[in-house]
């Protein structure tokens, strides 16, 4: 018994460190950092396709953007700014040529995607995410979130599509 | 009422004389073309995105491919031959320059999908398109197939990829 409530008293005591330890979440970096996305949305890959993009240079890019079924709508009505809700994925591999592709058409003329890099994503939510436009950002690679002072970067460079609500990607028809 | 029986006459003349000329499904270029889709697959901007693809040159194209449930189940499960009802569509758009992301980014690295060109698909049926490796191969621009001529082409070119059952695309995880 005496063991018992031993294992309790260090349960307990070990909660209570963890609450004083653990930073709220999205504030991985104390106050002064927005919260930002930190777990994969569900079922990403099934959603619909936006677009393609190839980003040239130091990116070196070729990828999709797809929308839940939320964002979908929005794009498809031109409707502006996005509902909360809306959850947009951008999937980034490399931009690689296709050799077997290129055997085939006689010449260096098919890019397509290599070894996947990182999976981010915008999750519309005016409240939790106010500070950001209403936008979560995320950023993963190998799974694994992107660190606070990354994700820094992510609403400034947004802020500056500001007519289309933050949001980069067109729907292709 | 002569003015009407006349008409009558000419629709009927008109009609038969459209059976006659008309060839049967498929085979508008006689017997020695096979089958081919000539129709567009309903609802397939729905379907979920298996990759994209740049192709450079004379195409300058940028897109998506899409299948639909019975192709996206097949890819996912790396099942080949595709089965009877696999439907793949590739939405070409030509390969342009985004001003707008450049100028965020502060230099020429962002390609986006322009105008669409055409839309292509490949559609399994191993019994009607038995001619062409269970595949009926699709190519519509500005909604209207292409002619029995340029059909023609698509097969001998897919033949090459006789290890992935015709298909060049391979799914982006």
């Amino acid at each position: 018994m005496r063991r018992f409530t031993f294992f309790l008293v260090a349960v307990a005591t070990m909660a209570g460190l963890v609450t004083l330890i653990a930073p709220a979440p999205g504030h991985a970096d104390g106050q002064s950092t927005p919260p930002f996305v930190t777990d994969i949305p569900r079922g990403y890959r099934e959603w619909q396709w936006i677009s393609s993009a190839h980003e040239a240079g130091n990116l070196n890019s070729l990828g999709a953007v797809l929308g839940n079924d939320v964002a979908i709508k929005a794009f498809r009505a031109g409707k502006l700014p996005f509902p909360d809700g809306t959850i947009i994925a951008a999937l980034h591999y490399r931009y690689v040529q296709s050799d077997e592709n290129n055997k085939v058409f006689g010449q260096a003329q098919s890019f397509v995607p290599g070894a996947a890099t990182n999976i981010q994503f915008m999750v519309k939510d005016s409240t939790k995410y106010a500070a950001t436009g209403g936008w979560g950002f995320g950023h993963f690679a190998d799974g694994k979130p992107g660190d606070a002072a990354f994700m820094k970067s992510c609403f400034p460079c947004h802020e500056k599509a500001g007519a289309t609500d933050l949001v980069f990607t067109h729907y292709a028809p």
